[in-house]
């Protein structure tokens, strides 16, 4: 069988090991992770196999290791890929900058694949021996979204109980057909449930229940909790995990996993006035609107000294200016999110305010010529480093009914934009 | 028990009864749906029951009951709702034209929804016998895109065995929990398969099984094939299903329906030239470019004629315009748009796109003042019902590859307001 590569990552994990043991929470013992990544992906109806679809300029897997990265207490990854999906995942590995990640490669089958997966946790390559973890959590590629908390529960109970895995509630009724391919019973719902991922298990229980377990085993079984049930006589606990446990599954699943992270990317802005009054009346009443569209809005005046903390926080940009065209502080947001690789996981969108106030109150004038081919030469560049960028022009008005309208238009406009985050409109100057 | 409400949509049902019976497809007897939609939608964590919730400016239900309506074989459709959402449901069936529709009070539960809407069927609210259908088909009103093709084969095998229903492979195994929470056994994936919806029945065998079961039927069942097995020994035939049967059952499904309807409204543009020569030959160099990004482009002169035809298919429209304000020509586009209630089901993009030419080839003009404006106010009118109105400008450059790269512009920003539809954005003048 296949053995793991890049054995050079793991020594990294072992060193992170020891410092996490000492942790704070209550996991003081070392986890590791297995993410069988070798499906087809037929039923997506896509080409390439659901784990590496894109969405938001990131393929799926990314975002799954992401979310187990965040978990301070896990020390290592293991991906089990196929054969030919293993320079994409270096690829993948390399450019989101993906940490105590080892790539192994997959077997002909999920049972064969996941071992593989589970022995490169306490065999080099080379045969050697490593320190293996305590417990073990076996978790599906394509199921990005599992929360640390669920992730804590079946963990600990893994421990205790030697197995444990996540169970949901059936969505259909389950029936068992005649040969003929008629009805012959149902199942009555309340007892039974769906078996989910994660599961997690004593590193020695899966690993001896694929020891002994038969090529049949391997060929036809899904179940990795049968296994340890069948093969080391250990009774898993079940666990009811929250509906975020789906599984990406059809191309319609990614659409709906793009809209939750959508939705979590498009929860909150920073407005940077320049501290002008007008400015900060504006980003005021911007603020109002927005929250009133379920935005979280802050206003500061400028991102130096304390202000520059918003920067590292999960934030989109807001930046006004009165009468002058602000490049230069939209470049300085630019450079900051770059140096800070704020948009390496996910696309940053930074909108330029430009309220136009003529002194006479006549028809305001519109922003010099330049401007417009400026701001998309600006754009162009950013959108290379994932960070989108957008101009809304509004004119300032006396008369407080029109104020007010053109006030909630930047605002939904800002929502939509943050929202959207389409590519093909960096660069564009709206009115509002 | 409840009975139905507003009688009168019901005669226009039987009267389209025996046109549709002496039609060309192969339903030659008499069928009718029953959509239960009492649900409380609990599970999508959203307020509004999930086939009341909005997507595209109109709820999920009315995506199912055309679905219905759009099949020429079924006469009537019977939408059964908790009696909260009488009025809601009635206002639906208003503003969204729906014909042949009859909405029956719910029941307490599932079984005796369904039940209230099949006995509609033959049943007047005074009780007065009603020409009943030979084949009842019950679906869900949170499965929006059950193909035709797949109701006929329910339909044809319901006729033949008394009962049909639609399974579909199991996504995840089954298991079997102990009384403490343990994993008992799980079954074998190969004999078991999900039950779903559609189902079809003969009439008499599902009014017959609802009069014979038991109140714990009632209360507690939720298969209707299982009930006509019971009480009238009709063993269903079994059809395996598309995946695209899914039911919408979280708020993440929501936005996978979207994505699935969006898709639909996206793939066709019809690119009107105007008929001269500069117009013609940007709107080839769009059909190209766009094709590439899987959009299928029409390209005519006008709107006059046969050309009309246009105005009827399921199509966005890109206006071209040289040198001059096109607001006639997109004004034209609305009203016949209008005329032919295009938008009623589906918002329709329209797309100005101004093209700049200089005489001399220096830096080209741009529109006068004012047209920024009169887009706006243009936009704002067709937003009401329904029309989202896009201009893109750009100009014209001998240089090939400068024009190249104009071009393949217009054509991303025409492919992503297409796609992405957004309200907030109509009325913009974008530059490409």
């Amino acid at each position: 069988m296949d053995r793991p590569v890049e054995p050079g990552h793991f020594s990294a994990c072992e060193a992170r090991l020891d410092k996490h043991m000492a942790g704070l929470c209550s996991v003081d013992f070392p986890v590791a992770v297995v993410l069988p990544a070798g499906g087809s992906g037929e039923r997506t109806g896509l080409l390439t196999p659901k784990q590496f679809c894109t969405f938001l300029n990131r393929p799926l897997i990314s975002y799954t290791i992401q979310t187990f990265e965040r978990v301070p207490w896990i020390q290592s990854i293991v991906v089990v890929v196929a054969k030919e999906s293993l320079d994409l995942m270096m690829d993948i590995i390399h450019r989101f900058h993906h940490r105590n990640v080892l790539v192994v490669h997959g077997g002909s089958t999920r049972h064969r694949s996941i071992f593989n997966g589970v022995r490169a946790l306490s065999e080099g390559e080379d045969g050697t021996a490593r320190v293996k973890p305590k417990v073990v959590i076996i978790h599906d590629a394509v199921r990005p979204f599992v929360e640390e908390d669920f992730l804590l529960k079946i963990t600990m109970a893994a421990k205790e109980q030697g197995a444990a895995g996540a169970i949901r509630p059936l969505v259909s009724t389950v029936i068992a057909t005649t040969l003929e391919g008629y009805l012959d019973h149902s199942l009555e719902r309340t007892k039974y449930r769906a078996s989910e991922m994660p599961q997690g298990f004593i590193y020695d229980v899966i690993y001896q229940a694929y020891q002994r377990c038969s090529e049949s085993d391997f060929e036809f079984g899904t179940e990795c909790l049968h296994l340890a049930l069948q093969y080391c006589g250990t009774n898993a606990k079940l666990i009811e995990g929250p509906p975020t446990l789906w599984k990406v599954t059809y191309k319609r699943d990614l659409a709906a996993a793009e809209s939750i992270v959508k939705e979590t990317l498009s929860q909150s802005a920073c407005v940077v006035t320049g501290g002008s009054a007008q400015a900060t009346e504006l980003a005021n009443a911007l603020q109002r609107s927005m929250s009133a569209l379920d935005m979280e809005v802050d206003v500061i005046s400028d991102l130096i000294g304390d202000n520059a903390k918003s920067l590292s926080k999960e934030w989109n940009f807001i930046q006004l200016s009165v009468n002058s065209s602000c490049f230069s502080e939209v470049g300085r947001i630019l450079g900051a999110l770059e140096e800070a690789d704020r948009a390496l996981l996910h696309p940053v969108v930074i909108i330029w305010v430009y309220l136009n106030v003529s002194e006479d109150g006549s028809s305001a004038s519109e922003p010099t010529g330049g401007e417009p081919a400026a701001m998309m030469e600006l754009a162009t560049g950013a959108k290379l480093g994932n960070i989108l960028v957008y101009g809304i022009q509004l004119h300032h008005s006396k008369e407080a009914t029109l104020w007010g309208r053109s006030v909630e238009k930047v605002a939904q406009m800002s929502c939509a934009l943050i929202r959207d985050r389409s590519p093909a409109l960096t660069g564009q100057l709206l009115q509002a």
